[in-house]
């Protein structure tokens, strides 16, 4: 007998941006599985268990996650943000891949969510408003010379780059040496987005040129938006000012 | 006197998928603005009054809207899918960076919402589970030699590409040039994702390897998700087949 298993974005952390699909999906089901800050989120219904877990043991939430859902029970994974942007819809496909045979049997769904970058996106104005790219910039699962060699790559071709999992305990240096290496690459004016825990009550966001970026101002809690060539900003009296994207971008090299 | 402007994002077309704050958003405006398919989906109030527009016609909507918001009413401008992305948040910084010093005073926000390409990506597993870039596939607003050098130095670079605006009776073309630029840099069993109007009752999702890509199956309403060389397709018995892409995403070219 095989359950049902939903991956489900729980968005940025305002309760006002959680889907309704989103709010149905965890709702509806017996047992939920996260890291344990995305988990606690949720209000559990009498019919529901929840099982917390380390935010480093994304593979062995998924085959838990997985086991159970192959028992015949109704479970729900939860991740912040958006489910398929370096979260949780990822690991449990990888685990489906690699797991047992019976577990390609398993109703799996993903319900999509608001992914951090749109967030610290609408609370500046609209850095996102051309081609861009989104990047994980730990160096956990990927070497740091294939971090190196994209950033370079999408910051040249005129991508605004979004970057998730800037910094951490176990990673102290890597926001500040990508700053360095965009800092040869882009005018030392383009901005900079620091958007952190964007939505909840301790929300922070500031904007700085490249050239005088500081990655300690980023947490594990922090999208780091940088500007292409030709991302602007607005000054606006007695208003914050607005940063965006022109629709109409080229090209670094041009 | 001057009053408000808010650019919203109603997401992909589901209703289940707009969230909350979207949704009161638009219920506290007096005057909503939009492309004529999106400013449609949204139930009017006694005290509201809808303007339609031609998609084509985003600054001049902006400036419209800029120009009631001035005069002291409550605008929303609303988007399909997130407000940033490729929408109508960055016309509107655009209208007030070029317009009159007033609008600089505008009480101007963002809504974010789920954009496209996220509901696509959750419709069929996670391949934007890695890095990833999105970008339009328009040429009206950028030269196609820009396209054609940002697609190559991104497939190269290993990300994952979600194209927006892929084709168009006016565009013919781009989609097919596209997949030709792709087939040279990536194995021909990369997989494309086509996700035609996702979470709407005329949804279509089909997926195939570059080196089959079909553009004909593309129309305005589909975002194109193209793999990197790592991403997989699991095959299930009697379900449909998940596409991810794994978390430890190397490059291409190592």
């Amino acid at each position: 007998m095989s359950g049902r298993l939903v991956v489900v974005g729980l968005g940025p952390g305002n309760p006002d941006q959680i889907t309704p699909e989103a709010r149905g999906a965890v709702g509806e089901a017996t047992d939920l599985f996260g890291y344990g800050p995305y988990v606690e989120r949720v209000e559990l219904g009498a019919h529901q268990t929840r099982y917390a877990s380390d935010n480093r043991e994304e593979i062995s939430r998924a085959s838990a996650a997985l086991e159970m859902a192959a028992s015949g029970r109704h479970v729900a994974v939860v991740s912040g943000g958006d489910a398929g942007v370096f979260a949780m819809a990822a690991a449990v496909c990888e685990a489906i891949e690699h797991g047992p045979q019976a577990w390609r049997g398993i109703d799996v769904s993903v319900v999509p969510g608001v992914t951090a970058m749109l967030a610290v996106a609408a609370r500046i104005g609209a850095p996102l408003g051309h081609d861009f790219c989104a990047m994980s910039l730990s160096d956990n699962l990927k070497p740091w010379d294939v971090i190196e060699a994209r950033l370079r790559a999408v910051a040249t071709a005129g991508f605004v780059i979004a970057l998730y999992n800037p910094i951490s305990r176990g990673r102290p240096w890597q926001l500040g040496n990508a700053f360095e290496i965009l800092r040869e690459i882009l005018p030392a004016t383009t901005p900079v987005v620091f958007g952190r825990a964007v939505g909840r009550p301790d929300e922070r966001i500031a904007v700085m040129p490249v050239g005088e970026a500081d990655a300690t101002l980023a947490d594990m809690a922090t999208c780091v938006i940088i500007g292409s060539a030709e991302t602007r900003i607005i000054e606006r009296d007695g208003l914050p000012p607005l940063v965006y994207s022109p629709r109409s971008a080229g090209m670094l090299s041009r």
